[in-house]
């Protein structure tokens, strides 16, 4: 009952999509879809993000050298939304010709690139809450982010 | 040039607006609009809200014995969103007759509120990070919520 509950309210709590992008140490791209990124504080610039234990990404984060990229969405680009969040389709979801690979790894025609030096995480049951500090971010004008919320796009 | 474009992104990083409700150990109320409220585990129900070390209700929730609400919010709610976050009308916060003071305080007629112990907590620079399990869900049926983006209530 609690659980339908909570279930219910996670639900109402609309968030903008974005996807976390990363390499590991052998230069292997990794990409997940998450609506748990958060501003976290403006000095220094940081947001976080809530990753699940089972995320093939997650491990690669887990260290003081660690970058990541946090490719804020927009409203036509629910198709790699939708494809980064479907673990039978990990293996294609650096197809997309917008994704930049030379260094950490990015999606180009976002609303947002936030490029970001993991420097804490704390676990929680089956999850990390990971902090990055923005070293380089870049904006598309004009709002049009993508939203997520009662099960659908936004 | 970095915090420039790191605030723009943030404008577009659209959230849902709630309201943060509890009391200290005088029975003293206390509220503050947040829109860092982010889903972090399912089991067991877990969320999670970044408040600022200077918000008046930020000490009070650093207990392991701490209970908060979060109170996310309907479109018409507005008002009480925008009262909830000027510093200066902080004597008036809880003049609006849909306070429940009984217990924890909680907000009626909201999109959802969502009762919690606090259970860990992550101090970074400015902010800190409050982990709540949620021990009480209550929800409003029909999306409605309120959503803040790009400067303004969506």
């Amino acid at each position: 009952m609690l659980q339908q509950e909570f279930l219910k309210s996670m639900r109402y709590l609309a968030a903008s999509v974005s996807i976390i992008s990363a390499k590991d140490s052998n230069d292997k791209p990794y990409a997940m879809t998450a609506s748990s990124v958060t501003s976290l504080t403006l000095e220094p610039p940081s947001i976080l993000v809530c990753v699940n234990h089972d995320a093939s990404i997650h491990d690669h984060l887990l260290n003081d050298e660690a970058k990541f990229c946090v490719n804020l969405l927009k409203k036509n680009q629910q198709d790699i939304a939708t494809l980064c969040s479907i673990k039978e389709k990990e293996d294609q979801r650096f197809e997309d010709k917008n994704w930049n690979l030379n260094s950490v790894p990015f999606l180009q025609g976002s609303q947002s690139n936030l490029f970001c030096n993991v420097k804490k995480y704390l676990d929680y049951e089956t999850h990390t809450i990971i902090i990055g500090e923005v070293y380089q971010s870049h904006n598309d004008d004009g709002f049009d982010t993508l939203m997520y919320a009662n099960g659908k796009y936004l």
